[in-house]
């Protein structure tokens, strides 16, 4: 059973696992490859695959988001980003993906690009542009702007609204500004909200009930992340997952049959990633630095956080450009023809459940784990 | 006692153990090293290693798999590799042996050259070019093929029949096409079948139940394999050859006496390992890529796994030639001038089970075990 | 619960963690940055961070201690090192800084420079210009100096006196020397002391019951250390601050309210890491290392530890220069342009604990952990 | 409390712990250096450190056997080793510091030079060259051959013999020899007998009962051992070292007051090991590649196992000659000017010994122990 540690007299710590940790568990039976499905549908938004670009400059533009969902995954834009700053950011993305430093200079360029105020003139024509290309339209907005920007976005007409930050609860308390009261917020809404991340069962639970469709799980860690260094927050993402999903549960119950959506935000890399997030629970994931590596990428291959441009503590190293293993479909579908699971990402999720017997992800999220670490 | 981990709320995993997590632990008494006897049996045929080639075209042609009968193990062939896709492959595998890449190059060019179709007329040859200098003879077929390849495979006339694939089950569910059933297939057959891999104790014991002679466990993962990065699949070979031991325990007890052989693939890649892998439980063992740097070996040092030809998700990296260790039978006997445990593999076991005071590998299979880490 | 393990027959050790093992959990809510305060006090002394500067001559002059108050923290001044040995030991530290190697000839150039006898007159002089500066003065004496040291110290007029080893004692037996009793010693004074390394819950229990004001938890281990290696001993820091914090708890009750501090002195070098010293129960934290990245470090970003000079055991490696990271302003409060969690140190102190949602230092230490190695 | 741990259904493990995983906490009280005394004594020989050094030809010579003893150590010669296979072994040794292999050519060169057979008449040779320098004298055979090479020996006239063998056992199984019966060998004797190694309880008790005054605890691994990869046997020390001073106690209790010294060989590489070794109730330590380290080693630097020379299955790398880093005299100690724990090693005990407040070595293994990895 699940180990409450006491790291010291009588202070606990719950003991967590990391995707890392675990690996999935092929029995009962095997299945056939094309009697496999990976749909996902979110609301009344159907997706081919379970798949949400995290928001970063890095992977997603105006034309990378259509490109992504009209392959069946979901493209969001963060109006935050250099596309509501600048008129035509494509420069400075090509500036950036020449960066030959990984260090602080990179760390200051960010700083200074992202120093431009955002237009909300530039948001509504940004949306226009996704809209226009016939797929879902998805947006984010931090917590701290969302009240001041949600007009802007709404009238553009968003289909979904992703409200993300490191670490969102439903309760933000300050003594200063009139705090982003979520439940109230998503009430006045008639479009389906994604909020997080967040990391534990309880925040979890808390942001379910602001009526929220989809809850982010995580703080979107991975190899350039320095969450840990900087806040020393480190979520062990199979843990964290599973809570969330056992929320889920509790407030399907609650609700009387409310289902919200989990969307896996850190440490997936590869498919092999892909299935073990889905395993654990989640309905999708959010994949970011394996979406840089195609050749629709608009900053080349290079990568960076969103957090990574934090005027003051940035959290995230700056990712060289890097020469693309391909265009997005073969990202996605392959065929693959390189071996370690960044080609081909839901090909090789199909394939797992596949070899698990399993005929959807629903179903997947019962496989069975082993914890080898 | 085993641990079942909550690894988030209501969501569990079993812990397990790799081969490299435990050691053999030396106690009671020692042997003499010439009393300690390293045979093994297989229905009616006769080993003196316990000792399967891993069926990858790297280490098995036709020749190199009598050397290996004619020095007491069981060469295999796999009727889905280049000997049966090709009149002569010398020529291609001179020219992986050749490769200077061990990326997407390569992977790119096993891909290429395993396009070429199946030749049901070359297993024949091949099979009987095996029969000819005298020892025992085994394919490998894949579940999808055997349908298909079964009888030129048995005109051929075969000792041993390898149904092998990265997963195999008792049943597998297709709504495409007429799937396999082993446990008919088997019955109809008078040879004794080897199946696997397989990973855990219930899909261990329903293809005991098949009528297979011998099961594979394991997935063949080395340092080349990408299973898990691809797949999310991981197998800690402890537990899954200690699992799959109990499950030949109940099914010697449910058939009042059938022992089913269980065939290690996997994480052995010394001597050490070899002793490790049976000490759990197993039989015998499953040899890739240490059999790959003997002077025999067809593709001069170079190695790779079956799927990691695979035309759209291949799992494997390629392995670039290397320098040979010595003849095989120095490989397997030894005189060994090189530390590391690569030469004199079951010289090593030998020296293994007579320090633990064993004399044959029934008895090793109890020996006693310690985990530290 | 806490482990105790048996590691053997009959021998036991507990199951230690140390910070790197663990991560912070936020939950609850989330508040304002500006509502949050990272205040500290210790007797009548206040601080805007809980930050004492590790007493080496490496980061800490007259200069750099006063520097230090002047921002907030508590600089300290080491009265056994260079600048109580040498009139104007400038040129040595210069020279300490353009070393350029960082094994034995560092070693062997530390025991050079530190066999000058301690010059009683300068200690006085040294403390005058820190007290000069208008900020808290604190210096560091070893046990086994005390007693000589002390009337000059005393004389001085120093506000607050640590007395430092890597381990110190409530009870140090000696048939050689009359030993330090500090019970008494401490009683005597009416300035407030700090006194440690301690790395268990007893012996911090005796500390605070000599009277100490505070208790410096941990032995200053980083990666510059070496007492692992050369004494054997290696402390779990999670475990050595949760276990002094239960001692600070039980001293509480016994004296029904005497608050003895602790100082968390070990494996802090990163804001991360500060959040988590806190998070287990540490009142303040006492940085090494990260200070001699600042450019106003008397040595030029080269770091020691005070025990690496020693004259027959040294136990620590001489860190050589590197270009300073910033202004000590810009390490303690930013704004960073390094992602890594070296600047902006009480900044992402600060804002971690808006992530979770607590206003003070003191609830911070009820933070949820997570344990995930 | 100790697990057992299933790693399989019906398959358990002992969990095992190395000297890397624990370390010593200080607790109670500190003591002075100079009040703490490491002696030791086996039957009727002392020594003023607890020092067996490991009987391979890198470091013992006669003459740097003879040199330990007289700094307060015991020497050891191995008469299967070059100064009883060669009239002078000179010139081969400087051939061996010189090789610049590290791989095979490396070990084909041991086992060249170890293939020269043993000459009884040196023994006596030798021998009395190392008790001509005062010290006492102790020699190591292998348990093969014992029995052939005792009466050179005894008439050699040494003062304490050493069997040791990488496995030995109480119970030496052949149908093929008269194998050697350690409890009727020992009890023909009249000097002290120390056997080894072993690796678990029962094998430690069982060599106590034949009669030994000192049991080798361990394989005498080190980083250059191979052990591990060759045969599957890795001895987690400080479990062994714990198991076996458990043995010590029961068998102190059957036989109403006999004490069987342990001696730790494996893993021990700094002062900081020497220290855990100890505390986990070893009596001494058997050391090897540390003493390499001193201008005295016969080898100029170069190590290797007795077992690396093996003519079939060498077990140990070869380690290239390396410079010195000081006399013997100060390697055991001190002053160190170097911060790794590889000089000053019992000065470094010792010190150990202050800060946990122990007076001798006795007492030293109560010490308290922390597991933290």
């Amino acid at each position: 059973m699940r180990d409450v540690v006491e790291i010291g007299m009588g202070k606990t710590a719950q003991r967590g696992y990391h995707l890392d940790d675990i690996a999935i568990v092929p029995s009962r039976r095997t299945r056939d490859f094309d009697d496999v499905s990976t749909a996902w549908q979110l609301d009344a938004y159907q997706f081919k695959i379970p798949c949400v670009a995290h928001p970063s400059d890095a992977i997603m533009s105006p034309t990378s988001a259509a490109a992504l969902g009209q392959l069946g995954g979901l493209g969001t834009l963060n109006v935050e980003g250099l596309w509501c700053r600048y008129e035509d950011p494509t420069k400075l993305l090509e500036s950036l993906a020449a960066l030959d430093d990984d260090g602080r200079t990179a760390t200051r360029r960010l700083q200074d690009v992202y120093a431009e105020p955002i237009k909300p003139e530039l948001i509504a024509e940004r949306v226009r542009s996704i809209r226009d290309s016939g797929v879902t339209v998805a947006v984010r907005v931090s917590p701290q702007h969302t009240l001041t920007l949600a007009p802007v976005i709404l009238d553009a007409g968003v289909d979904i609204l992703i409200i993300q930050g490191t670490i969102v609860s439903a309760e933000h308390v300050s003594t200063i500004d009139e705090p982003l009261n979520l439940k109230e917020f998503i009430a006045d809404l008639d479009l389906p909200v994604i909020a997080g991340g967040c990391t534990d069962y309880k925040t979890a639970l808390h942001l379910m009930r602001t009526g929220a469709a989809g809850v982010i799980v995580g703080v979107g860690a991975d190899a350039w992340s320095t969450t840990d260094m900087v806040l020393g927050i480190r979520v062990p993402m199979a843990t964290a997952i599973a809570d969330a999903a056992a929320a889920r549960r509790d407030y399907l119950d609650e609700t009387g049959g409310r289902y919200v959506h989990l969307i896996a935000d850190g440490d997936v890399n590869t498919s092999g990633d892909i299935a073990k997030a889905l395993g654990c629970g989640a309905d999708a994931v959010m994949l970011g630095e394996p979406l840089s590596r195609c050749e629709e990428a608009p900053a080349s291959g290079a990568w960076w956080h969103s957090a990574a441009s934090h005027p003051k503590l940035p959290r995230g190293s700056f990712g060289m450009a890097d020469s693309a293993l391909g265009p997005l479909e073969q990202v996605l579908f392959g065929p693959s023809d390189d071996a370690d699971g960044s080609l081909n990402l839901f090909g090789g999720l199909r394939r797992a459940m596949a070899k698990c017997g399993y005929r959807d992800v629903k179903e997947f999220q019962k496989v069975g784990l082993v914890l080898d670490r």
